[in-house]
C-alpha cells in the first residue's frame, strides 16, 4: 500500500470508478475458478495449510466487508454477524477467530449461502460507490481487497490442487489434451555488473507494503541462468542420489526429507519405470521438458548446491527483473501448469509459470513500517522462517504480479507452484 | 453370527425372503437418516474416530458387495474397482485400505454418485436373491450386513452431531419442539441374589461373534439403580469438585481430563450462569430430568465413585436384562435424544436413551473364537483397551439391540450415546 | 493389605520384631543390588516409564518417611522437606509431585546424599520401633512399606537393563559366565476341570488391596503349557512372518508394532545372521532353550493365537498355580535372566524367570475397596488399560511372590521380564 | 577459516608452538570450568538442544582426534573406537552417530574415563606437534579446534545452568555475593552516517568461515542504542500487557508465547510480589539495572516493537562495532551473569555481558563457501531459520569474540545468554 496523497474530487471519482471496474472483473473470476466445482469440492480442507475454496470465497469478501464496508459504509447490515469470526483469518485486531485447521469442518453455511453472501458484499461495494465520498486512504484499502482476492484466487487453484492429490482416484479440475511435446534449450548465463542498486517498489501504483521503501542494495556481479530448471535436469539430481546425500543440503532440510520421506517433488509418482506427475488435468506423464515445479527451498537450495550454484538473492531477482516485460504462462492463459521455455537469448520465464525460491530470508527492507491498526496485519507479521520468492506463476493473474512483488513461505512448503532458477 | 447348520431348501428360501424384505426396509432407513442433509453435511470428517455420512453410506453398501456380491454373485461388477480399498474400513484381509483420517479428503465420487453406488448394489442382491443358491453360512453373512448396516446407521448420526457440534453456528439436523419438562423418578435399587448364571446370547437368532458363547459365571449378590443417572445428579457432581478432585479418578482418565481440559459432559456449554447443551435440534437448555449422555468411562468411573457407587459388570447388567422387554427410546422415536426416566418400580431405561458403560473389559468369552477369513475381523481383533457398553441408545435401531449385545470404545471416547447405570 | 485385626500388645510387639528384622534385611538387599553402579548409573532415566536407580533409592524411603514417620512418629524431622515432593511417585492426596519424565533431571541430592537419607529414615525407623505404640493398622502400613520397596528392587534391575541397553557400547552390570548349553524339554499340557472355583488371596498373611476379595469365579475346563514359550519357539512365530502378518494381531497391537517397527522382542539384535541378545552380563548369543522374555502382551498375544492357542485368564493361572510352590529362578540366584525349564511332568517356571502375560484385564475384583486416603491410590487407580501378569520373574526377590499376586502393565510394555505360557 | 598460504618452515613452527601454548591453556580452562560438578552433573541432559558437560569435554577431544590426529598424526591410536561415533556431533561425512536427544543416556564411560580421553588426546597432541611436518592448512585445522573448544566452553555453561534450573532445589554452580546495587545510565542514541561500508573479517587471523568474505553492504543512516536493554526497562513491557497483546509479535512468536506459556524471560520467578531469576550463583532477587537476558528472538523483536525501535541488522553492528574494543564482562570474570553498564557517552556492552539477537536471518554472505570436506558441516549447512546474535556473552572467552563474529540459533531459543540493544 503505498502512502496516502491527497486528490481532488475529480481524480478520487476517477479512481474510484476505474477500481470498481476492476473489482467486478475480479470477483468474477474467482467465480470464474470455481465453476465445474461442486459443493463437496469446495467445502474440504487436506490439510492446516490449505483451505476450503468455499472459505477463501468467503474470506476475499470478508475482507472488504470489514475493511471498507463495515468502518465505511453508513448504514451496511452485515450478512451474517457470524462471519465475522467464521471468516476472520488472522487478523487479531480484529477478534475472534475460527481456527484455521477446523476451516474443513464447516457444511454450514453453503456453498450457496457463500454466493449469497458474495453478492451481498458486492450489492453493498456498489451502493457504497454509488455514494462514496471515499479519501485517498480509503480508496487505498478498497484497491488492497482486490489485490487480496487474487491471492486467494491462487490459493483457490494450489489449495484444489493438492485436495485432488489426495483422492486416490485422481480427480480432474480441467480436462485439456496433453501439449506437444518440446524441448528445453540450453541453459545460458545471464552476466551482471556490481554497483549499488535500488529495489523496492517504485512510483504510484499499488504496491504491497512490504514492498516498501525502496532502498540502496549493494550487489556484487552475478549471473542468472536463462530459464528455470527443467524435470530432466531435477531427474539427474534424483539419480544421482539427491536425496541420499545430506552433504547436499542444509541440515533442517534433511531432517524434513527424512522425516517427510521425500525422494521427488510434491505431486511425483511412480508406475514401474514410469515417471508420473499430478496437474490439475489429471495424472499424466512427467514432461522433461518442462520446468520443475512443487519445491520446497530445501529442495530448491540441494539441487542449487549438487549444481555447483545458489539460488539468487531477491535483490539480483529484482535487478534483472526490472527491465523485462512482466509477461508469461498466468492463469489466463487455462494451463495451470508450467510450460517448458521457449527460444533462446536473455532471461526467459521471470514472470509466470513458477514461483522461483530466492536465498533471502523474507524480512522486512530498511525503514519498512506495516500500516496502522488491523490492516498493519497482512505481511509484517510474518516476517520469519520464511523465504521470499518472486515472480508468480501459472496460477497467478497476470495484474497481479510485478518486478518487486515478494511472496514468501516457509522453507518446507510444497503445494505452492514453485520453482528453481540458478545463479552464481 | 451364529453356527451354520443345514436347512432345506425350502427354509432356505424362506429365510432370504425373510432377509430381503429386511434388507430393503435397513436400506431405505439408511437413505431416510440422510433426509435434509447436503452433500457438504455428508462429506466432512471432524476427527479420525468419525466418518463422513457420505463414507457410511458407501461402506455399508461395499461391506454386502465384498462379502456377499464380489465372491457370490456369479457376474457381478463392480460399480467401481476403487471403491474396493477406498471403502474398506479396516479388513486388512480384504486388501488396501484408504487411511481412516483422510475419509473427509474425498469429494468426489460425489454424494450422488454414492447413492448410485447403492442402487446399483442394492439391484445385484435382487437380482442374486432371485437366483439364489444360497446355503446357510452365506445367508448368515448377508444377515451380518444387515446389522452391519444398523450400526452404520447410528454412526452417521453420532457422527453427524460430532461435526454440527464443531461448527459455531450450531447447524439444525431434525428441528423440534422442546419436550415438555418432567421430573426424573427417585432412584431405587433392584437386588439381584448371588449364583452361578450364564450370559452369551442364547437361541438361533442373529449375534455377532462376540455375544458367543453362552458361557457360565459365577455372579456375587448386586444391586442396580433403577434409572439413568441424570443431568441433575451429574451436576452435583460437577458443583462438588468432580473434575477437579483426582482421587475420584483413575489414573489414566485424570490424565485425560486435564489434557482435554474436560469440565463437563461433551456438548455441555456455558452461556454465564446457564448451561446449555449442543443437540440435534440445536442448542437447548440443560434438562436436569434427561440422562446425562455423552460422557467417557474415565467420567462415569469417576461419577460412580463419587456416588460411592460402581458401574456393573457386563454379567451383572446381561442378567438384570436378560428378563427384561427390550422396548426403549430408540432412532424411530425420532427424537434422538435421550428422554427422562418415566414411573417407577423395576429397571427402567434398559434400553436405549443411552449406552451403558459397564466396568467390564472388551475381550473374548471362554472359548470365542473368530470367524475364518476376512470377516472375522469384523469383532475380534478390537479387544484390548475398550470396555463394554450395554443397551443401546436413542440413535439405535430398536431391531438391532438385545440383552447379549456387546458395543464397545476406548474408555476416552465421548461422541457416542453413553451414560450411566450404578450398581453397587 | 488385609483388615486390621485386634492383637495383644506382646503380639504386636513380637510382630512389629519381626518386621524390623525383613526391613533390614530388604533395605540391605537393595543397596547390595546398587553395587558396583556409579553416580552416573544411577542418575540416568532412559525414558518416562523408568527411573533413575537413585530416584527408587530415595523413593522407597519417602514411602516409609511418608506414611509411617511423618504421621506417627513424634519428633521426627525430615531429612529434606523439599523431598517430599521431589519423591512422590503418584500420590497426589500426599500433594506436590515432581515429573516423572523429569527424574533425569535431578544431579543433586547427589547418590551420597540419597544414601545419607536412607540411613537417617533408617535410623528413624529403628528409634521408631524401639518405642513403639503401633497398633496392626500402622503396622500394616510398615509392613506395606517393605513389600513397596521389594517392589522397586526389581525396577531397579529392570529400568538399569534398560538404561544400559541404550548405550552403545553395551555396559556389563554383572559379568558372568555363559550358562551351559541345554535343551528344553517338550511343551506338553496340563489339563485342568470346570467349576466354581475361589480365588484371591486367604489367610492373614500381608497381600495387596488388589489381590482381595477372594471371590468365586466359575472356570470352564482348561489346559496350561507346562513351561514357558522358548526363544526356538518364538524364532518359529518370527520366521513364519509373525511380526508381517495383522490377522495375528490385535488392532492396537499391530498399529503399535508399525509405529515401533518392532520385528523381535526387544533387546534381541542381529550380527549378520547371528541373534544376539541385550542381558545384565552384556551382549550375548541368543540361547534357543531359554524362555523368550521381554515381550508386549501384544507380541504374547499374537503369539499364542499363531500357535493356535490362547493366554491364560488370572482366574486359570492362578487355580493352577496355588497348589504349586512358589520356588523358581529369583533374583536371588543371582543370574538375573531366565533359565531354561528342566525336567518333566506337571507345571514347571510358574514362578520366577518371566512373569507371565494373562488374558484379563487388570480390573478390580468383586467387592473390591482401596485403603482409605493417599495409600489407597497404590493400585487402584490403575486399573484401566492393562494387562494382569503372573509369577514374578528372575528379578523379583523369592519373598515377594505368591500365588495370588497380580502385576499389571499396559499391554505395549516390553522392558520388564515378561514372557508367554500357553493356554487352551 | 582463512585461506591458506605458504609459509616458511620457521614460520610454521613458530606459529605451532604459539598454538600450542593456547592450546594447553584452553584445555586447562575447559576442566576449570568443570571444577565443583560431581560425575552426575555432568552426566544429564535437560533437553535435546543442550548435551552434558561430559558429553562437551569428550567431543571437544573427538574434534581435534578426528581432524587432526587420525588423519596427520601417524601411528595414533585411538582411545576408544566406539567415540568416533558416540561423539560425533553432526558431521555426516564423518559416519555414524549418536542421536542427540541421547546423549544424556550414556553413564559410561565414566568422566573419570572421559577426562582419561581427554588427557590421551593431549598427549598425542604434543607428540604430533613435537614431529610436526604442518602445512598452514594443517594448523588452520588445528586452530579451528581450539576456537571450537572455546564454543563447547561457552555451551558448558548455559547447559549447566538450563540443567540446574530444572532441578526444584536451585544448585548452585559457583557461590558468589551479590554484586553491589547500582543503577543503569540513561538510555541514549548513537547515529551513523548512511554509505558503502564493508563487512567480514578482515585480515589474517582466525576467522570462522561463516565470516567470509569480507563484503559490501549499503547502510542507510541508524541509530543504535547505547547500551542494552534492562531488567526495568522489560518489566515495563510486562507491565503493559507485552506478553497479552499479539499485534506486538511476529505470528510466528505469539503462537509459541501460547504454546510454552511464556510471561517472562526464561529463569524469571514470581514468589508473591517478588521477582526472583534463577543464576549460577542460585536463585537471587531480579536486579533492574542489569540487562535483561535469556529472551528469544520473539521477545527481543517484540519488545523492540513495543518500544518504537527495531533490532540492529548485523551490518550496522558489525560497522559499529568494528572501531569499538572487545573489552568487556566474558567468561573470565568469573560473574557468569551479564553486569549493569556503567559510565555514559557511545555504545557501551557491545562484547560480553549477552549475545544480541540481530534482524538479520543467518545466512551465507555474498560468495561464501564451505570448507570442502566434513569440516565444511561447521556452520553452512545451518544457514536457515536461524537468526545472527553478535558481541559475546558472559559466558564467552574473551579471546574467542570479535567484532565480525557471527553466533546463530533459532528465533524460540532462551537458554543462551540473550539480551536486546535497540536500534531504529
Amino acid at each position: 500500500m503505498h502512502a496516502s496523497t491527497t486528490l481532488s474530487l475529480g481524480a478520487v471519482e476517477s479512481r474510484l470508478s476505474e477500481l470498481l471496474e476492476r473489482y467486478r472483473d475480479i470477483r468474477a473470476a474467482t467465480l470464474k475458478l470455481c465453476e465445474g466445482l461442486s459443493a463437496e469440492d469446495c467445502a474440504l480442507q487436506s490439510m492446516p495449510d490449505t483451505s476450503p475454496a468455499k472459505w477463501h470465497l468467503a474470506h476475499a469478501s470478508w475482507f472488504v466487508e470489514t475493511f471498507v464496508l463495515e468502518p465505511h459504509a453508513p448504514g451496511y447490515r452485515a450478512f451474517d454477524p457470524h462471519f465475522r469470526a467464521l471468516y476472520n483469518s488472522y487478523y487479531v485486531q480484529v477478534g475472534e477467530r475460527h481456527p484455521r485447521p477446523e476451516r474443513g469442518l464447516i457444511s454450514r453455511p453453503s456453498l450457496e449461502q457463500v454466493r449469497a453472501y458474495r453478492a451481498h458484499v458486492d450489492a453493498a461495494i456498489e451502493r457504497w460507490a454509488a455514494a462514496c465520498r471515499a479519501d485517498t486512504a480509503l480508496l487505498d484499502l478498497f484497491e488492497l481487497g482486490l489485490h487480496h482476492e487474487q491471492q486467494h484466487q491462487e490459493l483457490i487453484v494450489t489449495d484444489l490442487k493438492h485436495l485432488f492429490s489426495r483422492n486416490p482416484l485422481h480427480p480432474v479440475y480441467r480436462a485439456r489434451d496433453a501439449p506437444a511435446a518440446t524441448a528445453a534449450p540450453p541453459l545460458e548465463w545471464v552476466a551482471f555488473p556490481p554497483g549499488v542498486r535500488e529495489i523496492g517498489h517504485r512510483g504510484a501504483d499499488f504496491c504491497f507494503d512490504n514492498e516498501l521503501p525502496r532502498h540502496r542494495v549493494y550487489l556484487d556481479a552475478f549471473e542468472l541462468a536463462s530459464r528455470l530448471t527443467t524435470n530432466a535436469e531435477y531427474l539427474a539430481f534424483i539419480e544421482e542420489g539427491g536425496y541420499r546425500r545430506p552433504e547436499l543440503w542444509l541440515s533442517d532440510g534433511w531432517d524434513t526429507c527424512l522425516a517427510q520421506r521425500w525422494d521427488a517433488p510434491l505431486y511425483w509418482q511412480r508406475e514401474g519405470e514410469r515417471r508420473r506427475v499430478f496437474t490439475l488435468r489429471g495424472l499424466v506423464d512427467l514432461d522433461p521438458a518442462e520446468p520443475v515445479g512443487h519445491l520446497s527451498y530445501y529442495e530448491a537450495d540441494a539441487y542449487a548446491r549438487w549444481a555447483g550454484a545458489r539460488l539468487a538473492t531477491e535483490a539480483e531477482w529484482e535487478t534483472a527483473a526490472e527491465a523485462a516485460l512482466p509477461a508469461g504462462n498466468f492463469v489466463e492463459s487455462g494451463r495451470l501448469h508450467p510450460s517448458p521455455a521457449i527460444g533462446s537469448g536473455g532471461l526467459r520465464q521471470l514472470f509466470g509459470d513458477l514461483w522461483e525460491w530466492t536465498a533471502s530470508a523474507y524480512l522486512g527492507y530498511p525503514g519498512y513500517r506495516s500500516a496502522a491498526g488491523a490492516v498493519g496485519e497482512y505481511n509484517g507479521k510474518f516476517m520469519v522462517n520464511q523465504f521470499v520468492l518472486r515472480g508468480g506463476s501459472c496460477a497467478t493473474p497476470r495484474s497481479h504480479i510485478r518486478a518487486s512483488y515478494r511472496n514468501f513461505f516457509p522453507p518446507a512448503a510444497r503445494w505452492q507452484f514453485t520453482g528453481i532458477r540458478l545463479a552464481r
